[in-house]
């Protein structure tokens, strides 16, 4: 299997809602096919989908709540995390950690999706970030 | 905010274990810090790491279980479909749907990684994929 994450799929209860949301954030949707949302992001894709079917088509039982995965998006600055959060508070994100320096030596805040999908703002002063904003590790 | 997903991370129960896992799908991290470890993915990153403690870190109460996210990974045929489920069924992996035709136009199937996090394995004749893997979204 290839190294590559294609496509993350944030299952959501109203689309409309999440679309409007990311949109406020400044995203743009590639649109594609009723009923789901597709937003580039690099050499991948996030999309927004009904997490009821979502959960039926990943074979998963939902019990609903957090489980387990965290996204993050990384920036040039403490000051571009503070940026972000705000925007995120702006278009009706809560915000569940507020941007503080981190224990790894780094800056960070959380916000919420409208359906709990948390996304840390990070700027992390060991990671690299290119011009069009891909991460790249170095051994 | 720039649109553009920088890192998931999952939330492992054992991260020896985890590792172990996506090294036998042919995954192999950059060694970064004690307690983590990151796939490069393309221009993102890939991160296992405690779910105990990412919960803490993402400011969300964790009742176990799935929680509306889903991964996928992407292939350029259908038997590069059946390979990959059989290299994760190899690795010790829950297949919890096996490759078929999808209501999409596509032929995926699905396998779940140590902790539950389900992976599509997917052939989707309407994505281009690039030769490093990117996926580009053609309006």
């Amino acid at each position: 299997m290839e190294q590559r994450l294609s496509l993350v799929t944030l299952g959501v209860s109203d689309l409309d809602r999440s679309r409007r949301f990311y949109e406020a954030l400044g995203w743009r949707d590639t649109p594609r096919a009723e009923g789901v949302v597709f937003f580039q992001s690099g050499g991948m894709v996030v999309g927004l989908w009904s997490r009821e079917e979502l959960a039926a088509d990943s074979g998963v039982e939902d019990n609903g709540g957090w489980g387990g995965i965290t996204l993050a998006h990384n920036v040039r600055s403490p000051a571009d995390v503070d940026a972000v959060i705000e925007e995120a508070r702006a278009a009706g994100a809560t915000i569940v950690r507020e941007p503080a320096p981190t224990f790894w030596g780094g800056y960070s805040g959380v916000f919420a999706d409208p359906d709990g999908h948390p996304w840390e703002i990070a700027h992390n002063p060991g990671w690299a970030l290119g011009d069009d904003g891909s991460v790249i590790l170095r051994a």
